[in-house]
């Protein structure tokens, strides 16, 4: 029961060999010799904390790569600071490893952590190793800074606000049909891409820095987009509709379309999209439409809240009639 | 994959009702409502940051009382707050639970971590829920406030410095032989103590907090007396020598050792102790008795830091031999 952290151990000395060196970029970390972190915020930012956990076979599968359990770990907390408007600055990590895990894993998956601590400019504050008797698992703290007072909220829409989305939606729960090899449609390109997606889920830091003071209420996409924009409508105390065919689709996702394997509704059900899902008033849409430009991010405008039953979703289909979606329990809650 | 945060399943409604009340006195959470919380960090504080994960029959058995489990994760955390010489403020929660777990478990689970928000006033910030077919599993995130540049190091110690501790050392230890129904010497109030020692861990705040501006350095012990002392004296680039006569014991770890079911040697090198271990100069003792007045917490003078070897401890016997003790990792490393 105290084995976790013998400091003797070789596990110790190897999280100590593979992880201390990612905290070299954050000062506050103070090396990670210490029993805390400690830093500042300044006096114009609020911080903004979010937390997740990831267990294997239920969020990623122990047989990924590392390197892609590394970045999903990190982008989905990155991809909650972006959803509140938030700079990133620095993260904790908590691993919960098995016993006997390959030196090769743990220096793939601290790989994975210092490229994209590299890519979206953050640092290691801190952690803790312990070792499972089950599934490896993860939790990652990540924290970010926000000018006071502008951090982006869920209940800040109002009927006739639109709706909009980043990137596109349903890759991820597509790639998940790749993962367990039960979705053989599309080009193998197609289902690569399909899986990155899934894996490698992309932050939206820049449209989410671009928002404050531009949305009215948004959030990212990980319960699905049709859940998650009821989420907004129920926080926002409106009712929301989507044009099912205005929703931003990939190539490979079309593909999958095409072949009959797979249904809008999977795409808008399925989840773990990490895009962002904000709304706007009307007259703000030029200006949604440049950050769209500078940030190189395609956004989209695919409904608008409406007055009605708070926290109803309804999607569209082309004749403006609503859709039946079998999902139910996602839909209105 | 993505069953864990499904928002209409049982599961989630009922982890929002289980949790969501208890960060009704953290307005920064937002009311776990958003992707995640908000606060500001007052110009003359520094936010102090720790985190701590615990597996069940790693660092807890699942069948103890769901009530203790949330005291003993709260209190680790907040024992690195008080090593680091900060107010708490606020904490994450992630938990990985078996699916099936039943409401009353997580009740107690929540009455738990309620109470002992009261009792230290702090808050729930934020955190995430998932499910796991291993052994359930926690991740605390805890947040505090120093005044800047006052947080306690660990590199701090010098040559001629006096070692301090507070509370007794070992009877966490014992208390884990109690538990497995090991150890059956003592009275049955003895082992009761024992185990409540190993199961609800006092953080020493009001110790910490006072140390600012007086100790040299400090940490909480966790590994062991010895082990930890080595951490202090590594990064402080000394030398210790700790009189084992002189560490503090509890009354029943006195009785355990008596019925020579025991040795000095178990208790100061069996960790999950959660005193605060710490140095200061010679000049400093008469205001650390103070402090020990002040708090009510029993603080002793164990040993000090001396020139020689960098990291190494010598516990002490009465004589002045040193101690020879087996486990020698624990020692120096």
């Amino acid at each position: 029961m105290t084995d976790g952290a013998a400091p003797d151990s070789g596990e110790f000395g190897r999280i100590r060999r593979f992880f201390r060196p990612l905290s070299d970029g954050f000062p506050g970390a103070l090396g990670l010799t210490n029993d805390a972190a400690v830093f500042g915020v300044p006096s114009d930012r609020e911080l903004v904390v979010t937390t997740d956990g990831m267990v294997g076979e239920v969020h990623f599968l122990s047989t990924d790569p590392p390197g892609d359990i590394a970045a999903k770990l990190l982008r989905v907390n990155l991809s909650d600071l972006a959803a509140m408007g938030a700079d990133p600055l620095a993260y904790t990590l908590v691993t919960a490893l098995p016993k006997g895990l390959g030196d090769d894993w743990l220096a793939a998956f601290a790989a994975g952590l210092e490229a994209d601590q590299r890519r979206y400019g953050i640092g290691l504050a801190g952690g803790d190793s312990v070792s499972t008797a089950g599934p490896m698992s993860f939790t990652v703290t990540a924290f970010g800074l926000v000018p006071r007072g502008q951090a982006l909220p869920r209940s800040g829409g109002r009927p006739g606000d639109r709706v909009f989305v980043t990137g596109t939606i349903g890759d991820a729960a597509l790639g998940l049909g790749v993962s367990f090899g039960t979705l053989t449609a599309g080009s193998d390109g197609d289902r690569a891409f399909l899986l990155s997606r899934l894996r490698r889920p992309e932050p939206r830091l820049g449209v989410g820095a671009g928002l404050r003071g531009l949305a009215s209420a948004g959030l990212d996409v990980s319960d699905g987009l049709i859940a998650d924009l009821a989420h907004i409508a129920e926080e926002s105390g409106c009712r929301a509709e989507v044009a099912a065919a205005r929703v931003p689709v990939s190539g490979a996702a079309r593909a999958v379309l095409a072949a009959g394997a797979a249904t809008i509704e999977t795409l808008i059900t399925g989840g773990d999209d990490y895009e962002l899902l904000f709304t706007a008033p009307v007259d703000r849409v030029p200006a949604i439409q440049t950050l769209a430009r500078s940030t190189g991010v395609p956004i989209v405008e695919i409904g608008r809240l409406t007055e009605g039953e708070t926290g109803r979703v309804v999607a569209l289909d082309e004749t403006g009639a609503p859709l039946p979606l079998e999902k139910r329990g996602w839909v209105h809650f």
